[in-house]
C-alpha cells in the first residue's frame, strides 16, 4: 500500500474523470458499495482457496467475520441480488479501491483502484459489443497511443478439446496448463500435457498423460491467428467446422465482430485472438483484454468478459452479465512511463508572493480577485520572507505564474507577472511539457487593475488548463 | 455500512466535484493515502481510549497489527513527517472513506466519507482566514441555502478559567463538562461543576467542587453573544480585558474577523461564538463549525480548527496546522431532505428503445451517433420486446427522452422522440423537478437525419444537464 502524492493524484483524477465521462456517455450509472463486506459473501463468491487467502480480514465490534473486498464484481452480484427493485438491465460503473494480500510487485499494490463497467441482465451479444466499444472509446479518450483489444471466447476455446479428441471434463486441467503458456513456453506446456518434466529446482511436474498427437492438435488450434478478424473466423471455420456446435460458437464471435465493424471499430483496434483465456474461472462466454502496443510489459490494463453464472450464486436464478475492469494504477504507471500523461504538483495556476508584510491586505485582495475570476490561486503563506525563497517554493510546486508586488510596484500601481516555465523551457528542462516550450518573456509588468485579465491572457497563451 | 445506489451516488459525485473545484481554486492539492494504516500510527495519534475502541482492526499476511483509518488528519500528519521533500506550507485536500466502529445513527454510518482541507506549516492567522473563507465559498457553491460558520478559539475559551477564578490545570475537567451543555442543559452542568447530582438511572454523577459564584462567572462568559462580530469582540474586551494575555487572544480573533470582513465574509455568513468548543482535544487555537440554518438537526456539517501539536507527535518538531472537514454523508442527507439537491437515477439523457429486432443495426447506429455527439445515451438491451415495458424501464430509470423507431418510422424515414417528464409534470408527480414543470408536448416526430439536432434542442429546452 502506498501514498499518492499530489502530482500522481492529479493525473489519477484526470484519468478517472475521463473514464467516467465515457461510461456516462453510454448511460452506465455509478454504484458505491462498502469496502468491508461479510466474509461469507466474499468467500462464497470467491473462485477458490487462492482468493480466500488473499483477503484482508477485518474485526469490528460484532462477532461476524468481515473482510475487505478483493474486487468490485462480487459486491455487484450481492447488490443485484439484494435490491430487487433495481432496473434490469442494470448497467453500472464503479471506481473504488480493492485489497489483495498478495505479494506486491511492479505496478502491483495491495490496495489498488479498479474501474469497472458491467451490464447485468442482457443475454444478447449487444452487451458484449457495447463493453468492447466502451473499452476502445475509453482508451481513445485517454490518448494512450496504440492499443489493441483482443477478443476471444471461452466457448470457442472449449472447441480445442473435441478438436484434440480430449474429453470435455478434462477441460479445466488442460486450460490451467495452457494459462501458463506465455510464462513457460510451448516445450514445457507440451511436457506437462504429456509425460511431465523436472523443473529447475529438480522437483517433478506431473504430466496429464495426453498423447503427442493430441498436443499437436492443441498447438494447431492455438496457431489460429491473423491481423484481420474475418480471416481468424475463416480459419476457425475451416479447422473446427466439423465439430458439432462449432458453428454456433464461431458465429457468436462473428456477430460481435460484424457489429463492431459496423460501428467503426476496425481490426486495428479490436482483434480476435483465440489464445487469450483470462484466468478467472467464472467467465462463460466472450472474454476481452486490452494491451498498450508500446507498453506490453504492463500486460492487460483493461480486461473482462461474460460471466453468466456469478450472480446466480447469490440470486439463485440466472442473471447473465458481462463487464470489464481497468486497473487504474497499472494504466497510470504505463502512461506516466510512456510520458502520455504529465504530472503536475500544483493545482494552482498562480502563486501570489508575499514579500512585504505591510501589503498583506493587498495580497489577500489579489488572491481572492483571481479565485473569484476562476483562476486557481495560492497565496504564499509560509515563513520565508525573502523573494528568492518564495520563488523556490513556487518552483518546487510547479506553479506557472508568480505575482510579484512590493512597495515599488505598490507605489507605481503595477504588478509583476513572472512566467515560471519560460526560463526552464529554454533550458530544455521541461521538454515534455509541450505547452511551455515556446519562447516567452520571463516577466511582464501589468497595471494592478488589469491583474486578472493579464493572468488569463498568459494562461491562454501558455495553454495551461 | 451501506450501499450507495445510483441516484445517491450521482448526487454525491456532483457534491464532491463542486467542493473539489472550490478547493482547487484555492490551490489546495489532492493527496491519497491507504485505507489501512499501521495500528501504532492510528493509536499513537488517537486522542485516547475512546478512539482506540472505534478502530476496525485488519489482519494481513504479516504479523504487524493494522487498522482502518478513522480520520484523514492522522494520515496527513504521518505523510508530512514521512516525506521531507514535500513543499511547506503543504496545503492539501483529501476526500476518502473513514471507518469508525461506533453505533450507527441518523446520517451516521460506520463507513463514511470525509472531505478535508488542511494547511500545514502556517502559524499566521492567514491560514485560518483562508479555511473559513473556503468553507463559505464551498457552502455557497453547493447552494445549501442559509448557513452560518461559527468561529471561536480554544485560547479565548480558556480565558473563562481565570475569569471564574479557576486554576488553569483544571481546564480539561471543566471543558469536558461544558462540552455536554447542549445535551444536558445548564442546570445539570451547574450541578456537575459544583456538588454533583443523581441521573435518571439513580447513579450519582460526582461534582467537581466549584462554587456557585464560579459557575455564575462561567455562565456570564458563555452569555457573551451577538449577531455582529464586532459586538462580540467588544463584550469580550469589556468582560475579560482585565485578565493578563486576554487582549492578545481576543485580538487574534479580531484579526481573523477583520480580514474576513475585508474579503466580504460578513456577519450573516460568519459569526463569533465563544460557546463552541469542538470536542477534539487536539485543537489549540481557532475552531470553526458550520450549520445549515434550515437543517439544524443535522448538526455541524463542516467543522475544523487549528491543531498546532498533532503533527509534532510524528515529526518531533512543531508544525502548525489548521483545517476543516466536511461530513459528506451528513451534508448530502441534509440537502436531500431539504430538497436542495435532486436525485436522478439515470446518467442517460436518451434511451433508444428497441422494439423491432430487425432494426437492431439502426438502433446501434442511432445510439452511437448520439454518444459521439456528446449526448449520454442508453440503448435498451433488456429482454422485454413490448413497447410499454420498455417505456416503463425508461420511466423507472428516469431517462428524459425516449427514441421510438419501428417499421412504420423506418419506412417514413423519421423517429419519434418521447418526452418522459412532460406528462408527469402535468400530473404534478415531479413537482420538485423544476426544469420539467412547463407544459410541453409529450412526443414529437423528427426526420431520422435530424435525430441528434432535435434531441439536443429538447435537452436544451428542458434544461437537462
Amino acid at each position: 500500500m502506498r501514498d499518492l502524492l499530489p502530482a500522481e493524484m492529479q493525473a489519477r483524477q484526470w484519468l478517472i474523470d475521463r473514464v467516467r465521462a465515457v461510461y456516462e456517455s453510454y448511460g452506465f450509472v455509478p454504484l458505491g458499495t462498502p469496502a468491508v463486506e461479510h466474509l461469507d459473501v466474499l468467500l462464497g463468491a470467491s473462485a477458490g482457496r487462492e482468493a480466500a487467502e488473499s483477503i484482508f480480514h477485518v474485526r469490528g465490534p460484532e462477532p461476524e467475520p468481515l473482510g475487505l473486498r478483493f474486487d468490485l464484481t462480487v459486491p455487484l452480484a450481492r447488490v443485484v441480488s439484494q435490491y430487487v427493485d433495481l432496473p434490469r438491465p442494470f448497467r453500472r460503473y464503479q471506481v473504488a479501491s480493492v485489497w489483495r494480500a498478495d505479494n506486491p510487485g511492479r505496478g502491483r499494490y495491495r490496495e489498488f483502484t479498479q474501474f469497472d463497467i458491467d451490464s447485468v441482465g442482457v443475454p444478447s451479444e449487444l452487451a458484449d459489443v457495447e463493453i468492447i466499444a466502451a473499452m476502445c472509446d475509453t482508451l481513445d479518450a485517454l490518448d494512450v497511443g496504440g492499443y489493441r483489444v483482443r477478443v476471444s471466447s471461452r466457448r470457442v476455446l472449449n472447441l480445442a478439446l473435441p478438436y484434440a479428441d480430449i474429453a470435455a471434463d478434462r477441460g479445466p486441467e488442460v486450460f490451467r496448463v495452457l494459462d501458463k503458456l506465455d510464462k513457460l513456453g510451448m516445450a514445457k506446456i507440451r511436457a506437462e500435457l504429456t509425460i511431465g518434466y523436472k523443473d529447475e529446482s529438480g522437483s517433478r511436474v506431473a504430466g496429464l498423460g495426453f498423447t503427442d498427437a493430441q498436443v499437436d492438435r492443441i498447438e494447431e488450434f492455438l496457431a489460429i491467428r491473423a491481423p484481420a478478424r474475418d480471416e481468424v473466423l475463416r480459419q476457425l471455420r475451416a479447422k473446427l467446422g466439423a465439430i458439432p456446435s462449432a458453428e454456433t460458437e464461431i458465429e457468436s464471435l462473428a456477430a460481435i465482430s460484424r457489429r463492431l465493424a459496423a460501428l467503426g471499430y476496425d481490426d486495428e483496434r479490436v482483434a480476435l485472438d483465440v489464445s487469450i483465456a483470462r484466468g478467472l474461472a467464472y467467465y462463460t462466454g466472450p472474454v476481452f483484454e486490452a494491451n498498450l502496443l508500446d507498453a506490453p510489459e504492463f500486460g492487460a490494463i483493461f480486461a473482462g468478459g461474460r460471466y453468466d453464472n456469478l450472480v446466480m450464486r447469490f440470486l439463485g436464478e440466472s442473471a447473465p452479465a458481462v463487464g470489464a475492469s481497468i486497473g487504474i494504477d497499472r494504466l497510470l504507471a504505463a502512461l506516466v512511463e510512456r510520458k502520455r500523461i504529465s504530472l503536475r504538483k500544483s493545482t494552482a495556476q498562480v502563486l501570489v508572493t508575499t514579500i512585504d508584510r505591510n501589503l498583506t491586505d493587498e495580497y489577500l485582495a489579489m488572491t481572492f480577485e483571481l479565485r473569484r475570476a476562476g483562476v486557481r490561486t495560492e497565496m504564499y503563506l509560509g515563513a520565508e520572507q525573502r523573494f528568492g525563497k518564495q520563488v523556490r517554493y513556487g518552483d518546487l510546486c510547479e506553479v506557472p505564474i508568480l505575482v510579484v508586488y512590493g512597495s515599488d510596484e505598490h507605489a507605481r500601481g503595477i504588478v509583476q507577472l513572472k512566467d515560471m516555465f519560460a526560463g526552464k523551457a529554454r533550458a530544455g528542462e521541461v521538454a515534455d511539457r509541450g505547452a511551455w516550450k515556446k519562447e516567452r518573456p520571463g516577466q511582464v509588468e501589468a497595471p494592478r487593475a488589469e491583474l486578472v485579465a493579464r493572468v488569463r491572457q498568459m494562461l491562454a497563451d501558455g495553454g495551461v488548463a
